[in-house]
C-alpha cells in the first residue's frame, strides 16, 4: 500500500472538504426549515477558501470575532460582516473604510462607547446589543430590560447606527457533557430572550434575536423563534465537541499529521513534532489530542490506549497502546484529533492542506 | 499626563528593548566567567531585530527548535544555527540547502535517523546526540552509556557527519517552585553529563556538553564543566519565570497591553480583547497573567488583586480589585504580563511593539 503522507514533511493541519461541505449543508437545511438566518462564525476556519464552500451554498452573511478578521474576509469580497466581539472604540477607522462598501455589524452593550461610535461613524452600521444569559462573559443581563431599552432607544437615535437587535452566545454550552443540559440551556436562554425581544418589540417591531455556539447549533433540531444563527466550530468540530456531545467522530472534518521524530519504547512514548505553536495549549478532559488511524488517508478512527499527553512549545508526547507502538516508525506521520479546531486552525493557517 | 498609549489600537505585545539587552548582557557576562558558550535560544523571540541586539553583543551561535526557524534566522544572515529538536528526516532538504552557506548542527538520537541523515546530507552538518537526564520528554537515557557510545561512532564514520558531544534541556526545572531545587537538579544533571562525557573522550576527546533551560541558566552562577548554554526565554522572562524564582518582576522585557472593551463591576471583572489567540492558554500557578501598572508607560509593577481570569478565542477576562476598576474604562489599555513569553511571542509576532 503507498503511503498516503510520502510527501508531507512537517506538521500539517488537513481538512476534509467533503466532511466540512457536509456539515455546513446539513446546518443550512436545519436552519432553513424555521428561516432562521444562517450567519456563520468565520473565527473557526479563517480561510477564504473554506469561505468559498459556504458562498457556494448560497450563504452571503458571515460573523467574525476581530477587526482584523473582518478587514481579511472584506478584502475577500464579503458583502455582510458582523464583528461579535465587544466593539473596540480605538478600530472605528477600519471600519469606516470597510462600510462604504459593506454591511458592517457591531456589537455594543455600553451607552459610553455607543456615543463614541456614532460620532465617529461615518456610514451605516448595524448595532445589536450583546446581553448575557448566564454565561457571564459579556453582555448585559438578560434580566436588565430597562438598561437594554435605553441602550435600544439611544442607537434607534443615531444617524448611522441601525439598531438590529440582541444577541447572545451560550458560552456555557461548552461546560456541559450531556446533550439534555445543551437543550436546557439553550431553551432557557431563548426564552429569556424572547422575553425580551417582546418587551422591545413595543418600541421596535422588526428586531432580531441573534444566538452563537455550536453545541446548541448542533443539538438542537427546532430554531422557532432564532431569527439568526452563528455557529462556527461546526464546520470542523474537534475532540472538544465529541466530549460535549455535539458531533460524533465521523463529523469531525479536521485533523492534524505530525512527524514521529523520537520513540520511547520504556515509556510506550512518541514525541512527535507537534507542540503548542501548532495545537495551541487547550486540554480536552483527558489529554491534549486524540490519535486517529491515518494509515490509508484522512479518517477519525480512534486508535485506543494512545492520546497526546502533553506539549510544549514544539514537542508533543503521544501515549501509546503497545500494538500501535510497534507499527510506528520515526519518520512516520500520525494523526490527532485536536482539542479545539478554532485555536489549532488560527495556529496552523499557513500550514494546511485540504484533501477532498 | 499623556496617555502613553494613546496611538495603540489593538492587543500589542510590547518589548522593552533596555531590559532585554540588559538580560542578554548578564548571561553573556556570567558564562563568560567560565569560557562557556553562550548559544541563545531563538525560539522565544522568533525576531530579526531583537536578534540583532544578541549580535551586536558578539553572538555568532543560536539555537532554534525548527528548520522553520532555522530558515528564518538562515535568511537573516545568521551562519551558525543550531536545531536543537530531534531531527526530523524529511526537512533534510533545507538542511542540505542551509549547510552549503552555514554551519548547522542537529541532534540525533537513535540510529535508523542517523543513517538516513548520513546518506541524504550533502555538506558537514555537526551533530550533537540529545541526552535525557531525568526531564523523560526525548533522548536518550544518560545511563545508557553504551548505547550513546555506538551512536557517537556511527555519528563519527559518516563523511559529513561531526560529532559535536552530548545535549541536554533539564526541562524538569520548570516544575520547580524553588530555586534551591533548581540547583539541586542542575547539578544532578551535569554531574550525571560530565560522567558520561568523561566515558566517552576516552574515543572522543574533542566533545561539549550543550545545555538549555532559563531556570538553570539564570539561578545558577558558576558553569564550570558546561561547555555550551541555550537559554532562550531569559530575553523576557515572563510570570512563569518568576513563580519558579528564575527573575524578579523587574527583569520582565515583554508584556501584553490589550483594550478594555467592557465592564462588569457587578462581578469586578473587565473584558479585554486579549484571549487565547493572543496569550496562548498557558495557566500559570493561579491564572493567565498578571497585571501591571503601564498607566506611565511600560512598567511591570503589579496591580495586586487583578489577574487576567480566563481566555477565549479572542476575549480575556480580568478579575479587578475595586480600586482598580474605579480607575479604569472601556478604551484604556491594560498591562499583562504573560504567562509564557515564548508562546505569546510566537502568537503576536507580527503585532509587536518595542520600546527603548
Amino acid at each position: 500500500m503507498l503511503n498516503p503522507w510520502s510527501k508531507n514533511i512537517k506538521p500539517t493541519f488537513i481538512i476534509n472538504k467533503h466532511r466540512a461541505v457536509n456539515n455546513i449543508s446539513a446546518m443550512l437545511k436545519k436552519l432553513n426549515r424555521t428561516n432562521t438566518i444562517f450567519r456563520p462564525h468565520f473565527k473557526t476556519h479563517q480561510s477564504a477558501e473554506v469561505g468559498n464552500w459556504f458562498q457556494k451554498l448560497g450563504i452571503q452573511q458571515i460573523s467574525v470575532s476581530s477587526v482584523d478578521m473582518a478587514w481579511f474576509f472584506f478584502q475577500a469580497g464579503w458583502k455582510d460582516i458582523s464583528i461579535v466581539f465587544p466593539f473596540n472604540r480605538r478600530e472605528i477607522a477600519r471600519i469606516n473604510t470597510m462600510s462604504t462598501n459593506a454591511q458592517i455589524t457591531i456589537l455594543i452593550e455600553d451607552m459610553d462607547t455607543l456615543e463614541i461610535v456614532s460620532k465617529e461613524s461615518t456610514n451605516n452600521l448595524g448595532v445589536f446589543i450583546k446581553v448575557d444569559c448566564g454565561y457571564q462573559r459579556t453582555g448585559i443581563d438578560v434580566k436588565n430590560k430597562e438598561q437594554i431599552l435605553v441602550l435600544a432607544q439611544a442607537i434607534s437615535k443615531s444617524k448611522t447606527l441601525s439598531f438590529k437587535g440582541i444577541l447572545s452566545h451560550f458560552g456555557n454550552t461548552y461546560h456541559s457533557r450531556k446533550p439534555v443540559e445543551v437543550a436546557q440551556i439553550f431553551r432557557k436562554g431563548l426564552s429569556d430572550m424572547l422575553n425580551l425581544k417582546k418587551y422591545l418589540t413595543v418600541q421596535f417591531p422588526n428586531i432580531s434575536i441573534s444566538l452563537g455556539d455550536t453545541p446548541s447549533a448542533s443539538i438542537i433540531n427546532d430554531f422557532t423563534g432564532v431569527d439568526e444563527m452563528r455557529p462556527g466550530n461546526f464546520v470542523f468540530y474537534d475532540w472538544m465537541q465529541t466530549e460535549i456531545g455535539s458531533c460524533n467522530t465521523e463529523q469531525i472534518a479536521a485533523i492534524m499529521i505530525c512527524p514521529v521524530v523520537a520513540k520511547h519504547p520504556e515509556r510506550k512514548e512518541l514525541i512527535i513534532h507537534g507542540g503548542a505553536v501548532h495545537f495551541s495549549k487547550e486540554k480536552g478532559d483527558q489529554h491534549y489530542g486524540a490519535v486517529c488511524d491515518i494509515s490509508k488517508g484522512f479518517s477519525t478512527q480512534l486508535i485506543e490506549g494512545c492520546s497526546l499527553k502533553s506539549l510544549s512549545q514544539e514537542h508533543g508526547i503521544v501515549s501509546c497502546s503497545t500494538a500501535f507502538l510497534e507499527k510506528i516508525n520515526i519518520g512516520d506521520f500520525i494523526g490527532i484529533i485536536p482539542i479545539h479546531s478554532c485555536l489549532t486552525a488560527n495556529l496552523m493557517n499557513d500550514q494546511t492542506q485540504i484533501i477532498d
